[in-house]
């Protein structure tokens, strides 16, 4: 069994406010809670509904999980994890940078294609939604225990970087006509909004995916976009 | 104001039990919204706390809103529209199968990106989730109006094609090693469990995009695979 407290105490892990107070993050699902333990992320404390071999581990009923889940269907663990600590944000290498992305989902899922195409570093805007956040962590699938993220106001940030910055723009050159250096900073905006002005004045080259077909769809989604452009990327380093 | 019945109504519309019943769905945002009503998706009435010059608009209070709206956010607009009607199953040309996709914003992101890229059919097991759905229909961003969509049994299906089938797997061949030709079948697998058995002995080709880092992560996003993999069909039929 769990004490009020407790639940209380998970449950307030689900704000982000919280999250920063405490330096712990949620973590749920079998698969990604493995990947995070098998990561230098240190384990809190965590609750199962099967008997594991974990240090820390509380066995709980399924209706406790049911209690302290975030999940629509809880899966059979529960785990509280710190927060890693902050390494300095990097000013080369290749960077992505998200400004204001606000769907945990879309974040989760570039996390993921980070992890997949050898992009080591995000730097978020400070309105981009918490790495930290239980949906974020369920679509990064433990990628997020192997991607540094920071959270800088960008206009700083960038004015420091000497790198190409490229942005994702609906009227910009092709992606793929673009010759990528090995050191590069890439912009993504917010989902409705796209990049902002602040932002976008630090750009060197606006980019875009031409559209194929004659219909009226302006736009792809962020995490489609993403994908094509970090493929495109991935082949031409492999040419090169 | 709204009455009680037509609240309740609404409020049915999220479940596709009433969706089918009734042959309404739900449309929220203004984008999305003129995006169905230029469609030839009949309109059947809608809500907005703005005065709009639309047929069968009611004007109703933002609170009144707060009530009938699906989304956390409400916009100023909730339409009722009609699901089309029911179209023959396309057995060539390039079908999109999904078999027992269950996120609504993977659905959404990948009904808009074969508007994108010009697949006009998506036929999905009768497990995969209602493209009707009112999260399907926010993420597709108004995708939904220009792409056929088909529930069938995928085995029962699949018996009927003669084109070539192309399924994605985590060990197959590397999908930009493959010649796609003009009509074919490309099937996507669900979230957790990939390509069911009964429908993978249908399959000619089995695909895949291979890691680039060397990091743990063991698979991509469906909507990002989907998505990388639509931009090199796209790339061979521009080339060819």
């Amino acid at each position: 069994m769990i004490t009020n407290s407790e639940l209380k105490y998970i449950k307030k892990l689900g704000r982000k406010k919280y999250r920063n107070l405490y330096s712990h993050f949620v973590v749920e699902g079998e698969k990604v809670f493995q990947d995070i333990l098998n990561s230098k992320i240190p384990l809190v404390r965590c609750y199962s509904t099967k008997q594991i071999n974990v240090q820390n581990n509380v066995t709980v009923t399924d209706n406790c999980m049911k209690r302290i889940t975030f999940l629509k269907n809880p899966s059979s663990i529960l785990g509280i994890f710190s927060t890693p600590k902050k390494k300095r944000t990097p000013l080369n290498k290749k960077v992505l940078v998200l400004d204001d992305v606000s769907d945990p989902g879309n974040l989760g899922s570039i996390i993921r294609l980070c992890d997949w195409f050898g992009f080591e570093n995000i730097v978020c805007s400070k309105n981009t939604v918490d790495c930290y956040n239980p949906k974020v962590i369920q679509s990064s699938m433990g990628s997020i225990s192997r991607i540094n993220i920071f959270y800088e106001d960008l206009s700083s940030y960038l004015s420091k970087v000497s790198i190409p910055v490229y942005g994702t723009f609906l009227n910009g050159e092709s992606f793929n006509r673009i010759t990528f250096p090995k050191e590069f900073v890439l912009i993504f905006g917010n989902e409705s909004n796209g990049i902002s002005k602040s932002v976008s004045k630090f750009l060197k080259y606006k980019i875009t995916i031409p559209k194929v077909s004659r219909s009226n769809v302006d736009s792809l989604n962020i995490t489609s976009a993403t994908a094509i452009i970090m493929n495109e990327i991935s082949n031409q380093s492999f040419k090169s």
